[in-house]
């Protein structure tokens, strides 16, 4: 699996970071990851960046976004063993997304129809991925 | 406020533990919290012990559990703010919880569609309840 993951702004938070990164970890065997770490500054600028860097791009497009649908962890899965090219997963800041990102969108995706925090939501989909290929593989997994 | 907080099993995870204990205490000036942490066993064996716990209880009865309804922060919130009495709320173990203490709920709340590990439950659950306070209160409320 090849997962390209676009996110505004640096992780604050130490604890998380260091979760999304053994996770990152854990997920190398089976997925190559790029990471593209933008500058935060606002919903707008970030989104022009974030569309410039969406601007050539041949992978599946996956926004997380308050407004997206909702999954199981077994739909995701399935949604991303399906793909036939890279997926891309894009992450906003912490005051949201331009509208341009959205509509650019191959799938809107909400985590939850709860509201939590950008960092939150980094390690939140990390946990999803890792899962997701987990369930793919038909593998154990609790913790 | 009055919350009290059933949990199963003491958190492997202390980076999440600490974060759960920031939560606390960004609590502490609003609402007064009490913690009831049960051995974890198996669904059954714990079950048994939550619904003790629960026996004479008259608060709300709060459980977590995937097949719940989900909210919006925002209901979440008007929802605790809306009750004239204490916020019981109950989170399993890693291996689900048993029938009973969902029949016992008084609200099945579903945090998200997707799975994951009831520790990083125990952490939603917190910035929830810190975040549902905050909104209450008509307060910002980003990070």
């Amino acid at each position: 699996m090849l997962f390209k993951i676009i996110v505004v702004g640096k992780m604050k938070d130490r604890a998380l970071e260091a979760h999304v990164k053994t996770y990152m970890t854990r997920l190398s065997p089976y997925a190559k990851i790029e990471i593209v770490e933008l500058r935060d500054s606002n919903p707008e600028n970030e989104g022009v960046k974030i569309l410039e860097q969406l601007e050539n791009e041949k992978g599946f497009v996956i926004v997380l976004s308050e407004e997206g649908v909702e999954m199981t962890s077994t739909e995701f899965s399935a949604k991303l063993m399906g793909l036939d090219r890279k997926a891309v997963l894009v992450i906003g800041g912490p005051y949201g997304l331009a509208d341009g990102v959205k509509k650019r969108a191959d799938l809107l995706l909400a985590l939850s129809r709860m509201t939590f925090t950008h960092e939150m939501a980094r390690y939140f989909l990390f946990e999803q991925l890792y899962r997701a290929i987990m369930i793919g593989k038909g593998k154990n997994y609790h913790n």
